[in-house]
């Protein structure tokens, strides 16, 4: 820990790249540089690299390899997810979506609206859950589309997806969940959950930023979004970054690796953080305290200060007020005050997210700090 | 050279990256693994090594870095350029482009044809250019777009983007330039151009797959197609790929020393593998013969027998028949066809395209390899 490398607990953010997955990429950044278009060599050479990646990522899922495609990341995934099957199931016309997702969702479903489609937006309870029979009733014979997270990448709060997908389907809708911060953090499986989309992100789980995938369940209708060559099925035409896809199938494997092994110690780890901080910041909330979350997430809401002046006052630890990827003023967290969370409190909130090497001492280094912090600014 | 690794001429499907383009990717690969729109140290040193490597591509096209916006390729590039101007004036609806251009262009201007725009395929002359005349005469007062390739992928020829931009400029039609196999072959500058829109690939110039750029003229009105967060100014949502960009900076860079060297001695290159191939290979012709091309490219068509057949014959060389980004059935490529060429002399079609570390040798060794096959074959 110094100055320039403050303690790391914003794996939601972005996480680092695994050290084999750089391993494994290298030879594709040095020596196998061929287009795995071309016929010769250096082409096949990197032909199999990526179908060897492919099924890596698949394996991880539970899915076929032909059913993955590769794209550079999430926003692109939930793009082609939202807008390829709009394109494509164009006689329905209403997609069911809810008011917690990431802007990678929440814009292509805004965009449909304002071309006509309707859009339903689904609340969450208290916990920052969305409710089934909400969805229950929001479904019907126009809706083409469900898109619903599979966890919140600000509480990390699990969204009941296999059950709203179990309704979908019987309606004959087609079912996505962006599942970029579950992915590599709790087990994922495209038949269990009943999904025709799935977008997974590189850099949510060790792989670098600038790679992810779209699972497409065999016989989904989906229409391709960017238009050019024949890779990916058409579906996602350009030439494949073929050492990222060797990278993102190297962090699925390693992921696979360590879900095996459990998720208790994380949870342990996460629970840890979240005493400490608790015993010595009274009036300390836990969104979705109730609620089953990603193991790597606490997302905390400081009383009476904003968590803003809490981090500012910690340099010791890096963390997000809330979602990295779209940082801006000081507004509140649309998700928190969807919670029913009051924008006073809401700008109190500090999302706490674990890597898989976080270790306790970390932990501790970085609630004796945000606690020090809080006394210092509450 | 061995078997599996042939002489590569194929450097207009895909380059080698260069090795200090990978050793300075990879402190972004290891360390340096922070979200750019994170506001902690980590994300602090991400965002400076991105708007670092902004400046650097800008300055190899003569850009501004505001006007540089990082994608995941030339593909992604296209379709921003091409739909986004579409979206963002839609009073007019009528596009410029020509019969040689790559998928990536061809098909987003097939779709706006198929949503009602009127759709201008301009052909070209037996050299494989593009006439101005053709262009002034296609230009009207409902023309959004002009998107006119600066040198055929196939065969290497430059078109007269610069004077049919001055042309279109005129009528206020934004400009746009897939530059993706000329930028680091040969000077490109925006200004001297004077298009609105150009785009740049990285893979082509000895940065990975996975990484390009579009470059926006300020106060070019474009909207995004891709729809997210805000990264570049919300052109392009999703977590940026700085170890990519890092790469495509510093490829630039390269790239311009070596075009501030000049172009003679790649020129002197291809026509020493030009000239052996002539005099060996009665009948053998030359594409784009009389036409301005990129110093790294022979296009050339054997008599009387499949381009395919002659690389069959010569495993001791690695090319390309047609465009690597879409190979598939033995068609002719449609770029031949556009230029006049028969279908059977067009299937004669070998593109041979040199990378910046050829050597004479090299040249030398795949003259008489292609010499020997031609004989076998044909």
């Amino acid at each position: 820990m110094s100055p320039e490398h403050p303690l790391y607990l914003d794996h939601n953010a972005t996480t680092p790249v695994d050290p084999e997955v750089v391993d494994a990429m290298l030879p594709y950044l040095r020596e196998h540089f061929g287009n795995p278009s071309s016929g010769h060599p250096y082409g096949r050479r990197a032909l199999e690299a990526l179908e060897e990646a492919r099924a890596k990522v698949a394996a991880l899922i539970g899915a076929k390899p032909s059913e993955v495609l590769f794209t550079s990341g999430g926003t692109e995934s939930n793009n082609l997810a939202i807008r390829g099957t709009a394109e494509s199931r164009a006689e329905r016309r209403h997609v069911l979506t809810s008011v917690i997702e990431h802007p990678a969702t929440r814009l292509p479903c805004d965009a449909l609206e304002w071309r006509g489609w309707r859009v339903t937006w689904l609340p969450v309870d208290a916990q920052g859950r969305v409710r089934v029979e909400d969805a229950a009733r929001a479904l019907d014979p126009e809706t083409a589309l469900v898109s619903l997270m599979h966890s919140n990448n600000e509480t990390g709060v699990l969204q009941p997806v296999s059950e709203v997908a179990a309704l979908a389907r019987r309606h004959g809708v087609t079912v996505h969940t962006d599942a970029a911060q579950s992915v590599g953090k709790v087990p994922v499986d495209v038949t269990a959950l009943g999904v025709d989309l799935l977008t997974l992100v590189g850099h949510k789980l060790r792989a670098p930023k600038g790679v992810g995938a779209l699972y497409v369940r065999r016989g989904t209708p989906l229409r391709a979004v960017t238009l050019g060559g024949g890779q990916e099925r058409s579906l996602r035409p350009g030439t494949q970054n073929v050492p990222y896809a060797v990278g993102l199938g190297v962090a699925c494997e390693l992921a696979g690796r360590r879900l095996a092994r459990g998720l208790a110690e994380q949870v342990a780890l996460r629970e840890r953080l979240w005493t400490r901080l608790r015993v010595s910041i009274p009036g300390l909330a836990l969104s979705g305290e109730d609620a089953e979350r990603l193991p790597n997430t606490l997302h905390v809401r400081f009383p009476g200060v904003r968590g803003s002046a809490v981090l500012d006052a910690a340099p010791e630890v890096a963390a997000s007020t809330g979602s990295a990827c779209h940082e801006g003023g000081e507004t509140a967290s649309s998700v928190l005050r969807a919670m029913g969370v009051g924008e006073q409190e809401a700008l109190g909130s500090v999302r706490l997210s674990l890597g898989p090497e976080t270790s306790a001492e970390e932990v501790d280094q970085a609630a004796d700090a945000l606690i020090r912090a809080w006394r210092r600014v509450g």
